[in-house]
């Protein structure tokens, strides 16, 4: 990690960075010591979802005995712990901060003591059910925790060189490997949720130690070569009780073991346990050369970018399983959408772009971030979403329990916690999503204010980045060093018009799968401006997608634009946009902070009195009376901050 | 029952009266045995659905001590044999049948033998939990069984007089009065599931006894005084097992014990219990001269048929819960729209118009008669719909958990099989619909053909009717008795042009409440001739209702239309239609039966091949291509009869 010091100087960003450090972080810890005056919410109605508190780091202090109690929360309640541990070390990357951190080392303190003398990690069944141990591997979470605490690990002595918490990271990886594998003795299979693969892949590349990523090679090829091992393997838990309800019924494809990874023509189940899996996949590709698994990564990205993926990067088409369905099957109202999932759908792109550099992949990651991502906090940084609605209507959420999950406002927490921490340790990572450096072409994949220094051929390249993308689209490089190298600029796929000049003057340079690549003995204070013209565009789906036929999204640069109902009233559905219409875009500071906003003139039905009490009859030979409004747009990350009302993205077209 | 001598003589009605009594009911017999060789299938995927066998007889025998075994089925599994012999009795009235009859009184001879020597008759609480009787009230449905039973003694006892049914139908009755009521020591509940009240009423009806009127009283007034009944009655039960798994979270709503009934200003939770609710308070709103429950019953019906009833006549637009959601909530593809629900839907009606004959509610009974009811079966006779859908695609059914109860073909039998044998006791009794007679008044409500003889003043009246509805509007009345009496003729709400004729000559009669009301001193041989032409319409929804927005449904009398995958392709949401063309009609005699068929020019959208492996792109200058297509409409209760495919109602329109 950190190959290239990058250092984002963008507002909007940095908005984001700070807010992290300075509320998201703070207000997370108090969470997960049980401190802050919240109300906790189920992310949907059931009955078994425990959310009365977190817990978290009580469950540590009592699986370290130092505490007396019983566990608390989901048996992956851990992980919330790991993740935020991770964001924290990230959040230390970007801006030194010592309290943060003695916290963050005492947290490492506490998880040494709650580690068991083998390397074991894991507080549920530490102190609820130690006879349990991998033997309910559906549903048992132990290696997705470890993945995560692995991750947090990586992360963390990256960034602050803790030794003591690669230590405890090693300790478990190694204890992993004594239990897991193809060897007689061991058990041969894998955890109901990915995540351990490409965790341990991370640490592979960190500590350089084959055995870490040849065991997650083993569990990537085991996965799917039996769908029935995790009904065989339920038989050896002596107890019949689920660590997790309501899971019982999920076949194998929830969990992607209906066949191996490598005869899987379609993105099945769980959709943030195939991001997880595809990340593991991509990574292991690329570390050891794997034209297989890159061949299975590209038709899995392939089904899930053009058949399976929301117009805002988010993905999970119904609630049931937080899961794909079938292609082309986006329904507005009823998707799931998991931040967890867009955020995995990242680290998949991001890793199919150190294999492949191209475009596409750095689309969907730029698609997937600007909307679904950071939708999934409000702008204050205490509020979160787990579900990313595209069409919200109040009083269904709240009548229609297929809708229990489509919450109106975003809840301060949940009793499943996967998102807000997984959101902080994205955005203050975000550094490592921004370039792609390969050989001597530094590719540029976000376009982001930044500083940064680049390594190639042994040499350091300083560039800084300025842009006030992404509500405008002139981006200017200016190279501080003297190098022979390249420069690649991603063409974003939405941009139409677009130029480059270099130094002043209007250029064409080569494009190589997407990107505008620069090849030039660089210059000490070289300037190349990469000047897109943003502007709002009707957007349409594909026709096979029946829930979007007939209407249209608007599209400004990255964003996806929506409607409120604050802003035009109720009953979004009964507004018509004339797609001849002129978009009419203007800056706007308020409390939504300062972005784009759209207008433009739409058509909306006046409901006739006639209608009263009456729910059919036949077509009346009058057209119906409809008055002409000032259709307002903003970015749909913005949405649900003005208080519970509509919102819609897709809307109704001639 | 059985006031009036009706001979149905309608061929559309005398086949499925016919295939009830000659397929149906010995088919329901074989499986009510576990000897029918078919696939039980679960009405949506749950694990807790038992779905291997019936067993339904069987428990009977275990419960008489004739066998040895354990319970099997759901715990309501009872109602599936009574709804039969209710189904029996009636279609013996239609048709003596001595072999069925000495079926019929063999399995009377087994449940006297299955009654407990107080009174109590429930073969799930009497084989395994004695101790649990009446402790579990939300779930355990002992008094929605006993209602079945009432109900089938009730029909039994009026076709065949066997005093032995009744005799058990009385002592179970007594018993439920010695348990319930508001005197102290007696349980101040009621049933999680309404249909005792109605039962009892009916018992009432037959026997005159106040005891049963006053007992169904106490039930409806008592409901929902105190919406934390069952949660604080359940505390009495010994276990904490649930005898029904997966009702655990349902809300007082589900039970509609979330206020005092005459509260309710909306119909809220499961639908068929709504139904059955509403059933009983009509009748003792009649029975008791009541008038604040006849207004009750207003308000509620209102609400279903103007704000939650689909244009099929189906109702419930959720699969959890089977219940209500919100005003114009109505969506095609998620929907639940039962079959015991719109057959519910009928006995409310049938039970206002007793009330109070108005032509809104005999329009509401055909509405869900013609459609979602006879939907329920296929034309064999032998597969069932539990769930009614507006509109499916397979693949979808077959992927997405969120629709796995929208079954693609009707099954043989489900887990739990309550719509089969309660389409097969309505259909049989179709006769106690057809007609309201009020004082000197006979109110046609539904056109079928029929002879028969009425009492009115002591007079036998005999009318002959003869239509080829619903295929043709034109209906004769041939009056075969000298007599004064008013008749009163139903002009349907979908009726647009039409005349009434006396011996030849066209004459305006007085309409009252939607009938034409003729009164006369009849001679023998007048005739009465009410023509209505019946076209194809366009029918639109309220506005509000935001699934059908922008979509059509084509109606033809009472007759709702659909489109089928196997006449029009696949894809059906690409077709747009134009409603300036016109629909052509045409009879057609194939494996559908002899059906109206309807054709209209439509346009169908070409997928363009660009959209291949695209999702979402700007929209384009140039039109997309569409083809001209001959758009086929069949009735939508014959959809589905020839193999799995996609089905629409609702179409896009220009």
């Amino acid at each position: 990690m950190f190959e290239n010091k990058i250092k984002i100087t963008a507002p909007f960003w940095q908005q984001y960075i700070n807010l992290i450090r300075e509320e998201m972080l703070p207000f997370q810890w108090s969470v997960l010591n049980d401190e802050a005056d919240i109300k906790i919410e189920k992310e949907r109605d059931a009955d078994h979802i425990p959310a009365e508190k977190s817990h978290a780091i009580e469950n540590f202090k009592i699986a370290a005995g130092i505490s007396k109690g019983k566990h608390y929360g989901m048996v992956f309640q851990d992980s919330d712990v790991y993740k935020w541990l991770e964001a924290v070390a990230y959040a230390l990357h970007q801006h030194q901060d010592n309290a943060l951190q003695k916290i963050a080392d005492e947290v490492i303190d506490l998880l040494a003591k709650a580690q068991q003398s083998d390397g074991y990690l894991n507080t549920y069944f530490t102190i609820e059910a130690p006879e349990r141990r991998y033997k309910r591997l559906y549903q048992s979470h132990e290696l997705y925790c470890a993945g995560h605490f692995i991750e947090a690990a990586v992360g963390y002595y990256s960034v602050t060189k803790n030794q003591k918490i690669l230590d405890i990271a090693c300790k478990l990886a190694d204890h992993i490997d004594d239990i897991f594998g193809s060897e007689d003795g061991k058990i041969h299979g894998y955890d109901g949720h990915e995540e351990i693969e490409l965790a341990l892949l991370r640490l592979f590349e960190l500590t350089k130690n084959d055995k870490y990523k040849n065991l997650a090679n083993f569990f990537l090829y085991e996965r799917g070569k039996n769908p029935n091992f995790f009904k065989e393997q339920q038989k050896t838990d002596p107890s019949t009780k689920p660590v997790i309800e309501g899971m019982e019924s999920f076949k194998p494809e929830y969990y992607q073991n209906h066949k191996s990874i490598l005869e899987q023509e379609t993105a099945e189940g769980h959709a943030v346990r195939v991001m997880y899996m595809c990340t593991g996949m991509a990574m292991l590709a690329r570390l050891n050369n794997d034209e297989k698994m890159f061949e299975a990564c590209k038709r899995l990205w392939k089904n899930i970018v053009t058949k399976r993926m929301y117009i805002t990067g988010g993905i999970g088409s119904t609630v049931i399983g937080e899961a794909f369905t079938a292609d082309y099957d986006l329904p507005n109202d009823t998707m799931y959408c998991e931040t967890c999932a867009s955020i995995g759908l990242i680290f998949f792109a991001n890793n199919m772009l150190k294999l492949d550099v191209d475009s596409q992949y750095a689309d969907i990651m730029e698609k997937a971030l600007y909307n679904t991502v950071i939708d999934g906090m409000a702008l204050d940084g205490k509020h979160f979403f787990y579900v990313n609605p595209l069409e919200v209507v109040p009083q269904l959420s709240h009548k229609d329990p297929g809708k229990s999950h489509v919450k109106t406002v975003r809840p301060a927490w949940f009793g499943c916690a996967c998102c807000p921490p997984n959101l902080a340790r994205l955005l203050s990572s975000l550094d490592e999503y921004m370039y792609t450096v390969k050989d001597d072409v530094i590719y540029s994949n976000l376009y982001v204010s930044n500083k940064s220094d680049f390594k190639i051929n042994n040499q350091v390249i300083s560039i800084e980045e300025i842009t006030d993308y992404p509500w405008d689209g002139k981006i200017t490089f200016k190279v501080n060093s003297e190098a022979t190298f390249k420069l690649g600029l991603r063409i974003p796929s939405w941009a139409n018009r677009y130029l480059f000049k270099l130094n002043g003057k209007e250029f064409t340079p080569k494009i190589e799968k997407g990107y505008a690549i620069i090849d030039r003995t660089w210059e000490k204070g070289d300037i190349v401006i990469f000047d897109i013209q943003i502007e709002a565009n009707f957007v349409c789906a594909n026709p096979l997608v029946r829930e979007d036929y007939g209407k249209v999204a608007i599209q400004r640069g990255p964003i996806i634009y929506c409607a409120e109902g604050v802003d035009n009233g109720d009953n979004l559905h009964l507004i018509t946009i004339d797609t001849n219409k002129k978009i009419n875009e203007y800056k706007d500071s308020d409390s939504l902070g300062d972005i784009v906003k759209l207008e433009l003139e739409a058509e909306k039905l006046i409901l006739d009195k006639q209608w009263n009490n009456i729910l059919y009859r036949n077509i009346m030979e009058k057209q119906e009376n409809v008055e002409i409004i000032k259709l307002k747009l903003i970015p749909y990350f913005c949405a649900f901050n003005r208080g519970e009302n509509e919102m819609a993205i897709w809307l109704k077209t001639k």
